[in-house]
């Protein structure tokens, strides 16, 4: 019987990954801890705003995956563990962390965790959520017209100069990792039902 | 709760449905019932061996998939069906039947399954086993001439006339259909894990 597991849920940007989790966060409560490779986005304190809000956000070096992988090993050791907060409206890290405690099971969450290769090797279950290009652009559109009040250009300008090619360079290629793709992301009740089963049996040592 | 559930699992020819299908049986055993869309073959008797050697047996028109259609919804009503016998070493249905009982979990399996309606529409998870063209090949290369003593010109000569281009017609586009995607065929255990967890949940009726 195993004591820890690392599920990686990978998807590209408005794939439905973080309804994925969110649903599977709702069934499983404080049993699981979820991190969101997110929050391990570089501190740019250097910078300007400006400088920073034209930085490309989609690259693997926009994020301190290092840290991630040290905070995911001293977890599995049975350490708690500072998790930085990102703070979007300010493209920067906050001076805040977030104090968590290690779990049974931890869902790594992102659009290139399955990229890097340290932090996939990590992972006993790696999960690619799998959506068309233009369902992911049209939720992007949405959310960030209504969430972030962004104009359509600057969105569609992002999507083209970043999103895209990042997506097709890093997040895309990685999917051949995956053990499992769920289609269609946070709308497929097969797909989250297999995963919060599957979770299920590995919290009662069934796995 | 559901009493009945029905689980087609598609995937291209040699791509792994059958080792994962027989992982799933011996995990289950009587627990539920695995039928072949294979069994299903139509019957040519009018024809002679030759002549029923050269048929396309890729292509959606060589299944009698209404009689299958009628045996799934006779075995959701609770009752019990004769499935047909197909013997491959004259490309002919055999006159044996396979008596078989209703089971609460029903796999219907085959590189077909996906691909048409009616059928697709009965079913409650639709799993697709997505295996590189390359890989499968290697497979059925290995396969066809150690199990069945064929020549490697024959087996790329049907490769190329029909397995491949049914595939790309009829078997590809039906992934589309799938809840799930599984790479990697009878290897990814992960994979298998979840889909055995999942099933296990139905059984208990946890879902």
């Amino acid at each position: 019987m195993k004591n820890n597991w690392i599920i990686g849920v990978c998807g590209g940007s408005a794939s439905g990954k973080t309804t994925i989790v969110k649903r599977i966060s709702q069934h499983f409560g404080e049993d699981i801890l979820v991190i969101n490779h997110d929050s391990y986005y570089k501190e740019h304190s250097n910078m300007t705003y400006e400088e920073r809000s034209k930085l490309n956000y989609d690259h693997p070096s926009s994020f301190e995956t290092d840290r991630l992988v040290r905070d995911l090993n001293a977890l599995l050791k049975g350490e708690e563990v500072d998790v930085p907060v990102y703070d979007f409206s300010v493209h920067n890290r906050s001076k805040e962390v977030t104090h968590v405690s290690p779990k049974q099971i931890i869902v790594v969450e992102g659009i290139l965790v399955l990229e890097n290769k340290t932090l996939r090797d990590m992972m006993d279950v790696k999960v690619y959520v799998d959506t068309d290009a233009d369902e992911r652009l049209m939720r992007r559109i949405r959310r960030d017209m209504v969430e972030r009040a962004r104009s359509i250009d600057s969105i569609l300008g992002q999507y083209a100069e970043t999103v895209k090619p990042m997506h097709e360079e890093f997040v895309e290629p990685s999917k051949r990792y995956a053990d499992i793709i769920i289609p269609r992301g946070g709308e497929n009740e097969a797909g989250i039902g297999m995963m919060i089963s599957y979770m299920d049996h590995m919290l009662r040592g069934k796995i």
